[in-house]
Formats: C-alpha cells, structure tokens, sequence
C-alpha cells in the first residue's frame, strides 16, 4: 500500500506544526499528600481521572509530503497511567522521536479537582478548576502550566462611592507560569498555584457554603475590595517571589455585574530577562 | 440528472423536520419608532442591521426518500429586506409551499441592540440582547419570541445575614413567549418584552456607567435584593398582565459571585390551559 | 442566623424547578463487562471516571420564598462512589426528599469512553461520546438517557450524479431514550446504544485507523451512501425493535463538507402512544 | 465624588494591557465595489453592518491605581458611522489619547459576507466568514487582520490507497496577516485575502449549490486532494507572493469525516527577518 505521506515535497515549504487536534482522551493525575490546597503538599499520594482535550503536533521538514497522523495516538495509547506533570516532557520527547522530528508540542487542557472546606461550617466541596499544560521537546524544549481559577471580586470605586453596598462579580484568573528548567526547586503543584491565584482576589469561591459561611464570604469580600488591576498587581508580586517560576503571563476577566461586557487586565514577565 | 432525493421509500417511517441548520445570514429588522425602551413604542421608524442564525426544516412523508435541502436557502435569499416580527410566518409559509411540505419549521437567533440612557448623566449607550423567533407554519401554526436579558441580582439572604455588603452577580433572564395568534391585541416588540424583563431585576445592565451612574446602579440593587425565586416570580406577575402573551416560559440564570455553578429557576404557564 | 429562604411569600406563584445549574463534578460510571461495543455486554466488570456537567431542581410551593441550594451540593457529595445508570432515580429522590419537594430534577451529561478496534489492523484506541441522564422523582417520574455518536454520512446524490467521489463528513447523531419503567427488560447499557446508533451512519468512526483501514473506512462509507434523513430512519427503525425503549427523539445533524451550514434531521415517537 | 482610580498606586508593578473585553457593538463596515470575490475590487462601493465582538485595552503605568473603563466605551460610541479597515489605526490612537496611555489595544471580530455565485448554476448566495482586526497604537503600532474561511478538504492518501471514493470534510483555514506599514501597496480588502485562501483548499463551499453545482464540486475536489500539509504549503506560497502582506501566520484544521479528532498544520513566517 503505497504511503503517500512518506514522498517528497518540492515546494520547499518547512511546516512549524503539524498533528492531530482537539483529541478527547481519559488522563490519570498524580495527586500530592495534602491535596486540600492547604500549600504543605509533598509526597504523592492518591491520584485523579479526568478527561482531557488534547493537542499534538511535531514540526516537518520541508522535503516531506505529510506526517504520519496515527502515529501521535500510539504514542498517547501507551500512557495510559496515572502521569505527573514531571512526566508531560517525558511523553513529549516520544512523540518526537516516533514521529522521526525535528521538534514535538504536546498540550493538554483538562479539569482538575480540589477539596476544598467551607470557611465557617468547614463542610466539603468538590471546586473545579481548567488547567493545561504545553510542552516543547527539541533543541528549543520548554514546559509551561497554565491554571485557570474562578473567584470574587468586589469594586473598590462602587464601595467607595455608595452610601451601602458594592458591586461584585465571579471573575477568572488565568496564569501561564514556565518552571525552572533543571527541576532544582522542585515540583509546582496546581495546588499551589491555586492557592497563590485565589489568594490575589477579594474573595475565593466554595462548592458549599452554609449560612454562616456565606456570611463570612460576603464580609470578607466587602472588607477586600479590588480592581481588576489590583488582583493581577497583587498576583504579580506573589508570582516575583516564587523561585520555581521564571516566567509568567497572568490575566484576570471580571464579568462585571453591572455591565454585560467584562473588565480585563494581564502582565507578561520574564524573570530571566 | 437523477433526482436522488425525489425517489420514493419505502421504509415506511415519515420525517418531523428535516433542513438545514446553523445557516449564518444578514437579517434585517424594522425598529419601532421609539426604541429606547421606554415602553411608549407604536409606529415604525427605522431598521437595524444583524447577522442571525438560521434553522429552517419541513416534514417530510413516509413515501419520499430526501428532501430538496437548496430551496431553503432560495427562499432566504428572496427575503433580504428589512423585516418585522410580524412576516416571520410569511417567510415560513413560503418554505412550506415551495418545498411542497406539510409542515414548515423558520428559527432565527440574532443579536438586538437597544440604545439605553445611564440613569444619572443620560450617557448614551448600546446593549446587545439575544433574541429569537420558532414559528411555525401548517396545521399548527405557531410563532414565538424569545429574548434572553443579562441584568443585576443581589441576594437577599446575603444582605441580610452580613454587616455589610451582599454578594450580586450578573444574570441571564430568559423569557419566551407566544402571543395571541389573532393579533388583535398588536404587536410587541422585542423593546416592550425587554423592559418587563429588566424591571423583574435587581437592577438593569448599562454599557456606559459615569461614576454617578455607577452610585446610582450599586446602591438601587441593594435596595432591591431579589433571589433567582423573586426575579422569576415577579416576571411571571407581569407576563400575567399582558393580554397579548397567552404562553410564556421564563428562566433566569445567576452567575453566583460565590460559587463556580449557577443558581436557577424556570416557570412555564399557558395562560388558555 | 435568619433563614431568609424559609419565610412565606405572598405573590400566590408556585415555580417550576429552582435549583444549582453547571456544577462541575467528578463522577464514576460502572463499566459493563464486554465494554468494547459488541453487544453482548451482560454483568458488571470495572468502572470510569469521567468529569459531569449537573444540573438539580425541585419544584417550590408558591407558599415558600426560597429553596436552600446548599443541599443539593451536599446530597451529591453523598454520591461519590461509582454508580450505574440505574441509581440515578435513587439520587434524584434523596434530592426531594432532602428539599422537601414535590418534585426533583437531576441532569447530568459528561464524556464516556469506548475502547475500539480499528476495522482491519485491530489497533486499539479510545473514542469519546457525550452521554446525558435526565431523570424526575416525583408523582410523575421519569429517566431518560442521552447518547451523542460522532459518525461518517456520505450523500448518495453526490455519489449518484458524480463520475467520481463523493462529498462525505462527520457527523453527529444523537437518540434520547425512555426506557421501560418496570425494568423488565434489563439496563440498555451505553455501549448498546452507541452500536445501534453507529449502525445506522454510513460508517462508524474510529480514534486510530493505519493505512489498511483508512482504505476500509473510505471504501466501506463510499459502498454505504445515507442523506441524514436515511441515517435517522434506519435509526428508528432500530429502535422501534428494542423492546427496553418506550420512546425515542433522534436527530442527526451532519456538517456537510460542501456547505458552511448542516444537514439535520429529527424524528420523535412515542411507542405507548 | 472620588476618584479610586484616580489614586497613585505603591506597588510599583506596570500592566501591560487592561480595559474592557467581550463588548458586543454593531459595527458597519466599507465594502469594496467589486464584493463577488473576483479579487479586481478596487474603489469603494457600499457597506455592510454586522455586530462586532470588540475587547479594548491601555498600558498603566506602575504609579496609577486603575484606568476609566467607561471612557473606551465612549470612544467606540464616536465611531458608529461606517468604517473601513484603514480607520482601526485611527480609533486605537483615539483610545490611547482619551485615556492618557502609553499603548492602546484595539481588537473587533465579527461576521463578514460575501455574495457568492455557484460554479455551475450561478445562484446566488451570501457566504459567512470570521474576520478579525487586532491593532496597537503607541511607540509600537501594529495592524493585523485575520480571516477564518471554511472549505473542502480531500484527503490525497484516502484516494490513493482505496478503489473508489476518498474521505473529504470541512476544514478551518485562518489567515492572520500584517500589512504594509506605510501602506504603499494599498488595502488589502477582505474580499482578496478570501479568495488567496480558498484557492489553496481542494475546494471552495457555496450557500446554495443545485445539483449540476454539487456534481461540479464533488468532482472538483476529488481531482484536487490536499492533505492539511498541502493547503498550508499553497498558502504560504501565495502569501510570500503578495507584496502587501509583510508577516503572517496560518491555519488549517480539518474535521476529518473518519476521526472524532482534527488534522491541523500551521505555518509562522516574518518576511523581513
């Protein structure tokens, strides 16, 4: 059967990516000892099945017609475990070397569960938050985690100008942070992550929230409040102080509950340059 | 050539709907004289230009093997004109006779703008609203509107149990309606269905808020606090009172600013039952 | 701590469902033994996890001012062992039960994967469905199940009127089913719908296909033409035979590869009726 | 009344971009006088509206607590009448001065058709394509334009290796391009970019085909197979040809009628690196 992906091309036209895209596909997750986003996370302890969408692609050079598609999901089929981050380089370096190229892009998006407590009552909930991982392998190889975490925000002019009450809205931060290439930090949990990005809004969200919690939220909230600016100012400063991370681009989209179009603010910086 | 589709079956099993949809096309509506949503709409004045999304399907009997899917858009393309509410069963009658059906089915969802005035410093302003038509043409005719409104709810349990504060949120209100199939009581234009929607609020949605304005909006929701139960309530009050709608169905959808799911109620009554 | 919720209220208007909308949450199915879509399946062998996308309603008494939506949270969290199609009429009860409604609504859609083998190679891969529960405890109880099954259509006009080729594309065919109240007939498992539902497309789609069978597939859909108004009878006709489905809605929308709109069909047939 | 904003801010992290996103306007664009497509367009002819997606954004510096979001929304107001794409430069500088920034943001997608004639019958019909307009203005202008064209791949390995017949589908072809700064090559027109685009498919999609239109196109696209490798190549090819276009980077995503996953190729070039 003649394999016309295998002929030459004379167009002499390099291609940067080419694969499969959008592949839905069951993901197994290592989870740390404290998944409670309580931040103390060490060890490895249980694990979490997801479903992911998945992206892969290699670069091809340009005397090759066409690369070969099912080659991607072979490689995919084969890790069918539980993985850890650690392990999307891993996963990436194969795809390369299968698919005989220069360069490979894996990318996953997925969503990721963390028990979390109501602040009062202390009664557990499942929160969901979308998280993705792109990684390169070849001479330019690269592992970027992007986490993708809803919260509360409060409007410190609608506080400030109103003889009672504030404007507030469920908004979404969004970080993109590169690691530390030698691993010598260490691992950066997604719950950690979490953690820091709620920790820049004027509240974080709960699955349960009892009467007493939700009078806690509520003050708090009221008692913190910040501009679209504030929260990525304040998740800027934070992302500064961590060591693992040497890059990062962060975005906050607020649905503002009184406009039907939403505030936006984002910060790109790279800590190495 | 062949007529594939005009040969006949003999499986024995008629068709409810068959056409084409999600067809992406310009639209073009007549706008009532006075379209700022103040209530007081009666002539026609001016037009206003969108881009809808087309579903249009006819029966088809148990004897015919397809149907002739091109002729939808034909009919389309006859109706490019500026267009009231009022010629949407004409447009669906037409389906009906030139594919030669039993049953027609027309859906158009589009976007609606209505220019809206801040409530302190009267700046101008435009709010999108997604509206659609379902009609449908044959034995049992039928034709209905539906306008979803984005709007501000504030808990009333959340004010109630806090210091301070009370959590709000941006929500979606729904509201389909069929009218009167006589039209003796007149039409209703999409503005008239808009403000009872907003009014069932705790407060309305502008798209330019001074900071006056944004006093005004923040200190009105709190003194109008309403749950998903008391919006949708006080909007199935008011659609009782129109004479001209005898069938509503209404939802309405809070983007809760505490949590990462929606809090959500629906009534539907059919006022001739 | 007031419990604003439970006061009375006077506006005389009961409500339909009120409820959470678009909680995400973990949930894992029981797996049938034979799981790779021969038919056959009978016991119960292994289980998957898969991510949900839920809805919970009651009805609320025009009495009552609001219902508590923290409940239906904590019911769910109840559930977070592996359950099968046939307990979701047991969750939707303890959800009335614990709200003290008339009537309770549960829905839940998620991603369920099959393993299939490629037609000539036999490789293995993971195909990903949409599957929907939708059930009511209540005076007037109910469950139905949802499948959504990407497919091949090839359109037999093309074919027909063409010295060569034939304009084929995905698409996507959905049947939601009622099944047998009594249970008398057994659980209809995910995977026997899915192959009925695959059965009636030109050709069935696969996650990994080398070149033995990409020549299979082609040959196999071009041998095999259905207009979707072919691929919704002989579904129909399929599940007219099933003795464990008392009603059916089936439609099929196919993304046509010549169009920018779809071709879309609909069949609805209640066999009590 | 305060002005929160307005403050001065000691956390001495600058944002790069932050404003309003996801803001629905109608926008009315210039039409060219030949708007057919057949690539002679050359003076200006009519216009045609359609609703807009617009996000608008500003640098801050580090010492100024928050930006006027209202004020973008005041300048989109001042720009209702019909525009061409030679004003975006125009409106982002009005943004960067109204609101006293370094840099300004400006990006709109929306609809755009073009009346298409089928190749046989010559029928017309109106064609729906995405286009979106992304500029900076500051001491880093920037334009660039991207079109989304929808087409007909067939797939040259599926022909080769199988008797009769060949998989073919939909696919996604995005074109994001930058022109010219001193525009001494003239517009590019939406209508030119368009046509580059579909000639590199296997074959272009209509609104309305009649049979004699659907055997032209399944024949056509049957002697012109394209692997996504291909019609990302020809491209290319004809975007380094164009003298007008000094960067682009571009798409295909084929919905492969065999898998339930995408084919995807993309191509990054800077002409004057």
């Amino acid at each position: 059967m003649p394999d016309v992906q295998g002929t030459s091309d004379t167009r002499r036209v390099p291609i940067d990516k080419v694969g499969v895209k959008n592949v839905t596909y069951p993901m197994t997750l290592v989870v740390p000892a404290s998944c409670t986003g309580d931040g103390s996370s060490g060890g490895e302890s249980g694990e979490q099945s997801t479903v992911a969408t998945i992206n892969m692609y290699v670069s091809l050079p340009h005397y090759q017609k066409g690369t070969h598609m099912s080659r991607f999901l072979e490689v995919l089929n084969e890790y069918s475990g539980p993985i850890t981050p650690g392990q999307i380089p891993e996963i990436t370096e194969a795809i390369r070397r299968r698919l005989g190229a220069a360069d490979a892009h894996f990318e996953a998006w997925f969503t990721y569960f963390i028990r979390k407590f109501a602040p009062v009552t202390k009664m557990p909930g499942m929160m969901d938050y979308r998280v993705g991982f792109e990684c390169r392998a070849g001479p330019k190889s690269d592992f970027m985690m992007t986490v993708r975490a809803p919260a509360t925000s409060l409007c410190p002019c609608s506080k400030e100008i109103s003889q009672f009450g504030a404007h507030n809205q469920r908004c979404e931060i969004e970080a993109k942070v590169r690691l530390k290439a030698d691993g010598s930090c260490g691992t950066l949990w997604i719950e950690e992550l979490v953690r820091i990005m709620e920790r820049s809004a004027s509240m974080e969200l709960f699955a349960v929230l009892k009467r007493p919690d939700e009078k806690f939220v509520t003050e708090a909230a009221y008692e913190n409040p910040k501009f679209v600016e504030d929260i990525i100012r304040d998740l800027a400063l934070e992302l500064d102080r961590e060591d693992r991370i040497t890059w990062y681009s962060i975005t906050s989209e607020n649905f503002e509950s009184i406009h039907n179009h939403n505030a936006y603010a984002e910060i790109t910086r790279d800590k190495l340059a």
